[in-house]
């Protein structure tokens, strides 16, 4: 059995791709907590050369994660820098800072990166969820959870159970391409 | 006379510093438009890394420069993520990001980076201003400049003429900094 190294410090998206991942005889999903410095630039771009600095380190299959939210009002920002803002002014602070605009519709995005080889190719997989923004409810431990509302859910993310929200998210969406592909790859 | 290459597309970056530098006899600064990548971070850490990026494609003494703008209601954000915002929101928008909170302050910073050799010291210049985010007066065609209003000014920096902002912008204390240090500097 192969196996594969999350990058992350993040005990809740580890929990939700083991979860999504479930038991399979081809490959396990291990973490580990490395700080990897990350680029300014689009989401692609981000995850892609994250991938590339985890596999200098861990040197075997990576699997990096990383996570935007795009707010329309903002013409997608925060984005891959939501993480900056939810430390500065968190999660009472996002719907302040687009309470003059009318348009409270945002699109969460899942990218990740997976590669084997150091030399090979970097695989990347996007997850997306339009909902919108809204004053924040429910559990305030995981970043904008209480803050984003599901098109056609009367729940937030921080509102609903594990159980729901991992079969709809975003990273669920993402992880569920990750899972397909894995499935149907010859590790070497 | 010393050659150091300014590493800017940006036209009215390269004329501040130039006008600032002055003419000296010991260097010359000329410009070059490279593309860098650059991380995501603290400001310091994010310029550090400019200069290393560049200096291993100039392969000689290299300046690099980066502004943020660090507004106090959002704790010092967007802070070196400003120029995405100016990109996705422009200067209208700035005032819109915090019409929710009364403090309207900001502190305006550029940091700037300079080597002489690949494997030598990273030497980092700081300027910075107070002033206050408001809608945008003056010149709209160099980012959030009408925006910026220094304290002890009725102008923004939008409205001022360059031969005043020149003289007291955060971009000035930063060149003011380099240029004692660089008439002192020994080059090898």
């Amino acid at each position: 059995m192969k196996t594969i190294t999350f990058i992350t410090g993040n005990k809740h998206k580890l929990n939700e791709i083991i979860n999504i991942i479930g038991d399979n005889s081809m490959f396990q999903i291990v973490h580990r907590k490395i700080d990897l410095p990350e680029y300014q630039g689009d989401l692609e771009f981000i995850v892609e050369e994250k991938c590339k600095s985890a596999i200098r380190i861990v040197n075997g299959p990576v699997l990096v994660e990383d996570t935007s939210l795009n707010i329309t009002a903002l013409k997608g920002l925060p984005g891959p820098y939501i993480k900056w803002f939810m430390d500065a002014i968190g999660a009472e602070g996002l719907p302040r800072i687009i309470k003059d605009w009318n348009d409270k519709t945002a699109t969460a995005i899942c990218m990740m990166a997976f590669m084997e080889h150091i030399d090979g190719p970097v695989h990347i997989f996007r997850g997306m969820i339009d909902g919108k923004i809204v004053h924040p409810r429910g559990r305030l431990d995981f970043g904008w959870d209480p803050c984003f509302q599901p098109n056609g859910y009367q729940q937030t993310y921080g509102e609903m159970d594990y159980s729901l929200k991992n079969t709809i998210s975003h990273r669920f969406i993402c992880t569920t391409k990750l899972k397909e592909f894995l499935l149907n790859y010859s590790f070497n």
